[in-house]
């Protein structure tokens, strides 16, 4: 009788109830987890969301670190969160990390082709605009990333951080070369993500021109580096103004690029500082890093950086 | 003394105590989960199985979606439901995606091979008969998927959708161009699934001939589409028979294919409407969807679809 | 009033507030899972650790299988433990699996180089010493796998177990034709793992030169196999010496090599014996097996086997 009006035997049973391998086995002693990976799994799993402004917001997740997330459609994935710049919030949803910067569209080129340059495939792989996922979280500066937050999150502005190849996690806030983000709320106009700004704006050969098809331009906020610092790491060319992140744009060729991250082109030459792209006339000029190491532009230091994607 | 006498008080002290990072803390508030997330994973992990049929069946499953599975050897993965075609309890386990149909036997050719046309490879990188996994369910109209459940589930019958290429999850049932499935079980005679269907008859070059050697054919029942849409989205080639499927043909060179979906070949030609396969004696043959960009015959409404393999 | 005071009635409101969705469902039935296969997600979930030597040692963890294990950093993921051989705790961190013996660093040689034998890559890839992760356990001998535990976990020993390719997991003990490790400690000199050693001993093409700048050599206490049947396997050369485990050596070219598993070089030429490399002045030696195929040297049995690290 009367087994549970005890506090403590309450506890005693539950302990022996909750959990376990068809019968449960204890996970708590005193109140404190027998196994302290347990608690702090469960910590995470507590703030389960769509993104890391949500935990920001909803679940007072304040520390950065890997946390546990999910699609509209019920798929759970981990992904890091910064939670202190500039208020918090960011999830990262993609790297763009060039394994070989003279493999031209080769395997390992995902944000371009891993077909070689191919005519019949004017989008390349297409990644920018599906919903193809790879990579992981610790794995970023190692490997091209693309988790389903991409497409699944809506979000209104971005940031990056630019880090150097094969630094582990716990290193990227002290050895970024560059991190910005942007403030405009450029997003909301475009879809809410950059899955739905390139549905929009395709990466596509042929799709446009330079200057007037320009898909999306924001000016960017700081966290790390300047605009001379920018400039100085994409080399000497004048063709483009530092303190900006611009999305789709093409060459004199019509080739198209994603991503001008830190930079707005003022010239028709892109590819010396743009990346992503689809099919190019110019073989040289296919690959993740399209052609930043041709004619002597950007920098050794951030040609070996992966380019670091957040959504906010 | 009494302190947990009374539900209420009993709840509290739980709240405190069930989860947490080393000392737990509350999930609930008045019987309600404080993050309703929290709430849908928990759910989803209450019906943990081997299969849909089995959360189907044991678990009251019955809304289509993501689940979470588990191997015999316990790896646990999530998956997509059909829990109401015919019956539902039907698991998404891989699918086929054609990324660069001019790209023979390249990177995604996870079905035939991504090494090239290779002789020294009969059956190319044996994806039908091995234990390596791929893709995700959300990214199965965008890139080639196979999860655990292709050789882990033990099955009767097969269900397929012919979704258009990178359509999203949520569009999957109202922009499918084809969707049918077996009701014959003949899986029960070919191990239980696609894995132990093709260790018994192997997709190699040279394992047999045309008409002789066909591994397993099976009638469909059609859930969109029927056997005139079948044959229109095939082309204008008499070759095959609409309203079956069929498992491991020939061609007249002894090519080896894995799969007639939808079809059954009446002639020496399956390249034209079969997909998959290992070595081919002609290169532009080789690839996830063969030939069937060759000749005018299939259409590109059918060719730019992803083939998505379920079992039940 | 009193509510909670009965045992059973304490237990049947928990059943209902615990879990679910939005409003918790039981998971329980007189103290037993509703659900098994939840039960055995919890025992597993229950022990999650930074290593399976962890779960043996702090959570009983006694049979062999799958186990959840968490990073530093916090990423969650799934390990093969190995908990009877030599006393258990051995976490399966990677496989070497050779999927093309002709295709000289092609697709799937993720050890070595897919990027073909790139003379500006010295280190190819360079999967040694970085933290990108592919593959799975239950896959690791159908594809080439590396788990986050290859970087993250601190280390003194390896163990390593040759299982014919494609062999599922339930059968690896018995079907191993190898299986063998090393007492020594010796990772404890190099970081705690191979990681840390291969940033040390950098597999890098002229890195340095056979017999001076071999990285670490160990013998090895042999779990399945001996020295003789060890040298069988290699085949007929007499350059090596069999009952150890080297780690990064040099050909006579000065190309590197990662993994010479069971041996330890007598002679330059270790491109017949040892596995994974960057680039190689000979295309042919170029691969995730290298050169084992070449000159009739290592057995069929070897060449069709994946090579699978353990850490302890």
């Amino acid at each position: 009788m009367l087994r549970c009006a005890f506090f403590l035997m309450c506890l005693l049973h539950l302990k022996h109830t909750i959990l376990g391998a068809v019968t449960p086995k204890p996970i708590l002693i005193n109140g404190t987890y027998i196994n302290p990976e347990l608690g702090n799994y469960h910590a995470r799993l507590r703030s389960i969301a769509r993104s890391c402004l949500e935990i920001k917001e909803k679940h007072d997740g304040t520390q950065d670190g890997m946390y546990i997330l999910t699609t509209a459609s019920g798929t759970y994935y981990q992904a890091f969160c910064d939670m202190n710049t500039a208020g918090g919030g960011w999830t990262l949803v993609a790297s763009v990390h060039e394994n070989n910067i003279k493999g031209k569209c080769s395997v390992g080129d995902r944000w371009s082709s891993q077909q070689g340059n191919a005519l019949n495939l004017p989008e390349g792989d297409g990644a920018w605009a599906n919903t193809a996922t790879f990579g992981s979280a610790e794995s970023s500066t190692s490997d091209d990333y693309k988790n389903p937050g991409y497409y699944d999150i809506s979000a209104q502005d971005v940031s990056v951080w630019h880090i150097p190849n094969d630094e582990q996690l716990r290193n990227w806030t002290s050895s970024a070369i560059l991190r910005y983000h942007t403030e405009s709320q450029f997003l909301k106009e475009h879809g809410g993500n950059l899955y739905h700004l390139f549905k929009k704006y395709p990466v596509r050969f042929g799709a446009g021109h330079c200057k007037s098809d320009t898909g999306a331009v924001s000016p960017v906020v700081y966290d790390k580096g300047d605009k001379d610092s920018t400039a100085k790491l994409y080399g000497p060319s004048k063709d483009f103004e530092p303190g900006f992140i611009t999305f789709r744009v093409f060459n004199d060729d019509q080739a198209a690029m994603a991503l001008c991250s830190g930079v707005k082109p003022t010239a028709c030459n892109p590819q010396h500082y743009c990346i992503g792209g689809g099919y190019f006339p110019q073989l040289q000029q296919c690959g993740d890093f399209t052609g930043l190491d041709l004619s002597g532009t950007a920098s050794k230091q951030l040609t070996e950086s992966s380019v670091l994607l957040f959504y906010r």
